[in-house]
């Protein structure tokens, strides 16, 4: 929906790359129009950007070589994992070869005594996940797509059990990454902490391809909990349903899951999925620990709902009841853009500290309403992020425009609360006029100048974090 | 102990230069010998290179001011907070202008509904904890010292609580600081995460003071625990202690503190605190959680134990009994030293995959006995991360040699272990030469272009980090 803001005066790949590339790569070059289009895109609502190219590797030997090719000509280069981010972090703006390293999807060794795990970047969650299986082990971070991991280390991804178990900001160990120049560097290592120098893994995490494509990871795992139980229950407000949250965290109930999902969502999952719950703001808590444990938990939350006002209280522990029980979240997105068959979703990702958790989101609210536009919000209201699923058509340029208007003041909202325009999705090309007003231009500066430091000539993923 | 590498010709600080600084700061500008002499040094056993002035700021703007004018200058500064890191970050190799922030201890914000608190950069962690009370929360991160933040921070500090809690690096949510060149930058924020643009958060943290002087931190608290419990049990060897604890941790038991002391500091500790404990490699746990569930942790701990040989299980729930439990591993360093009288220690800090962390041990108590050498050793055993204090008469220049060279044999050999030649003290002046074994010279490169980048001059804490 947005307008794309292109290279105007796009070369074409200069004849002698294409050759070094197809003699490099063979069939796993390719040109084709279809092809190209699909890796210019991701899952969001705007159009595609077509690289020129997109070259799939088998190897960080592989990685190195284009990557040198690419910089002898000085030409642009975007990593490519499984097409499923947001924001515009996959438009060819510039042209150039996107790097599809999907084909890199090997688990190179699981270590079950430290646990951690260094796979191929191409590989996905749930592949990973698989292939823990019998190891009492797993990876936690599920940003709602199967991502590859090295999409999601990328755009520093998160998702619903980020509340206990944090980010790919916290479970990323080390890296292999290929630099514009095709330098390689290790980032990192498999120590749980270290004290040596800059953390230059923490810096490649979240930088979207800007700074070197990604050829190995190293990440934590973590053990599965004993057990594993189930709760949901509505609130009068949403404010009712925050303040519940802030103090199941405060007394240390360690949750692993807890979303938030508003009114208009309950009546969706209503329609969609035949369900009759009260429409109100809900909690769903998913609760990790021992048998004991996790009974302990359910009591503790039950007795906080209680006192927030909390109805309906559910709660499962065996896999059925709980899968039914949340099936219901599960259900959220799709039921969301059912609400308005031929609908386009304009997505938000703001985050904000939890104490203006309600406050945001009932501001949201508000001028959505105003806006005579319908959108449901639901989001990981434990780590203070939520998004609003803006439902437009997208023939309407007036509905169209006053949805991103919405969206624009909640960002600035977001910041103005002293949270982010972003909690999990990135900056990609959508956001980038947010970073000089989240950050300040000084740190933007510094930002740019680190880029400038490691991509003196701007070929990484160019157009992508700065305008 | 080891020779300190600093600048031949130092030239005098300019006149205009001191005039500039006496008239912002008046008596709070020192130039005296004793001043000078106790900044220029740290509490490690290297000896003190001092600085040329020594600058007490007071407040952002004036970190601000002294910045400029140094720069303009052409001159080095070395931000100092308590003056308790190790390795040689205070040494002033290249003459300069310590700025000490010590006097900047306001405890700016406490928000117990975020769990965070923001804090000028000389407040000190049991300052801060004191300000906590009654809020239910408390700030985990325990490196021994009384340590300021800003200092922590700049070191990337953990210590005994980080198995559960993390390190510096995962409790910094954002900060203010300023550049070689007076410009301010905020980083991170006070949302939980964000992906919005480089982390210039963690590119700070652990960056020792050779980026920016840190002007206010936000940290994450965390909730005080329902209850706690302590238990102490010895082991046949260290590999069986070892075993103990990765399958603890494998089981999602969440340890707040899991310590290991060997034999010879038992020994050590028997004879300092008239204590007579079997003198046998040793766990110290510490557990949080509810009443319950810490009686829970308490039986699946013991119960691992018995599986590994562990013999003399003992536990404590009231304070007093947890503290006299415990209080053998908070003598261990001065119980340490004192197994020599008139001796200094040189204190390794390497880190490694658990994995690795009993071979790694063993090999360096072997390495240590083949020298004759007496050295006490524990450590963060949850993490990888131990010490070996290795007590030498500093007036015996064979021993002092052959100390260094177990210490040299070590760190290379936590690194050939895929760990780190530091865990928590920093690189300094010490470990410079282990920066490129450990992280490869091509990422040595791509963090002095980041050095570069943000301090063209190279006027940050220079002779740090790097060669």
């Amino acid at each position: 929906m947005n307008a794309i803001p292109t290279l105007l005066n796009r070369k074409p790949l200069p004849e002698s790359l294409l050759l070094a590339l197809g003699q490099l790569l063979g069939t796993r070059l390719s040109t084709s129009a279809s092809v190209r289009e699909h890796h210019g895109s991701d899952i969001s609502s705007l159009g595609p950007v077509p690289p020129d190219a997109v070259a799939f590797v088998e190897s960080l030997e592989e990685i190195i070589s284009v990557s040198s090719l690419c910089h002898a000509h000085d030409v642009p280069m975007i990593p490519y994992g499984s097409g499923t981010s947001l924001e515009g972090w996959l438009q060819a703006v510039q042209g150039g070869v996107c790097i599809d390293v999907s084909g890199m999807n090997q688990i190179i060794q699981i270590r079950p005594d430290d646990m951690d795990v260094t796979v191929q970047p191409g590989v996905t969650r749930k592949q990973l996940n698989a292939a823990l299986h019998g190891t009492g082990l797993f990876f936690p971070i599920d940003p709602g797509a199967d991502a590859s991991l090295g999409g999601m280390a990328s755009t520093r991804a998160s998702g619903t059990n980020a509340v206990r178990y944090g980010t790919m900001r916290e479970n990323v160990l080390g890296m292999t990454a290929v630099l514009a120049d095709g330098r390689v560097i290790q980032t990192g290592g498999r120590a749980r902490k270290s004290s040596a120098g800059y953390d230059l893994t923490h810096l490649l995490v979240g930088s979207g391809g800007t700074l070197a494509t990604f050829a190995e990871l190293t990440v934590k795992l973590h053990p599965l909990p004993e057990a594993v139980s189930a709760a949901i229950c509505t609130f009068p407000s949403v404010d009712h349903a925050v303040q519940a949250v802030i103090q199941t965290i405060q007394l240390g109930v360690p949750i692993a899951r807890i979303e938030l999902i508003d009114a208009l969502t309950v009546r969706a999952i209503n329609a969609y999925s035949k369900t009759s719950l009260r429409e109100a703001p809900s909690l769903f808590f998913e609760l990790h620990g021992s048998e004991s444990g996790v009974k302990e938990q359910i009591e503790t939350v039950r007795l906080v709902a209680d006192e927030h006002g909390g109805q309906d209280f559910e709660w499962a522990v065996n896999p059925e009841d709980r899968t039914r029980l949340w099936q219901a979240r599960h259900d959220a997105y799709f039921a969301s853009v059912a609400l308005r068959p031929g609908c386009r979703s304009l997505t938000t990702d703001s985050v904000v500290p939890i104490s203006r958790l309600a406050e945001c989101i009932e501001a949201t609210a508000a001028d959505l309403e105003e806006n005579g536009l319908l959108a449901p919000i639901f989001g990981h209201v434990g780590d203070g992020n939520f998004h609003a699923l803006i439902l437009v058509d997208p023939d309407n340029a007036d509905e169209v425009a006053r949805a991103e208007a919405v969206a624009h003041r909640l960002a600035e909202r977001a910041i103005a609360y002293e949270g982010s325009c972003t909690g999990e999705h990135g900056i990609g090309l959508t956001k980038r006029d947010y970073m000089a007003v989240e950050h300040g231009q000084n740190a933007v500066d510094v930002m740019r100048s680190i880029k400038h430091a490691l991509d003196p000539k701007g070929l990484m993923n160019p157009g992508k974090i700065f305008g």
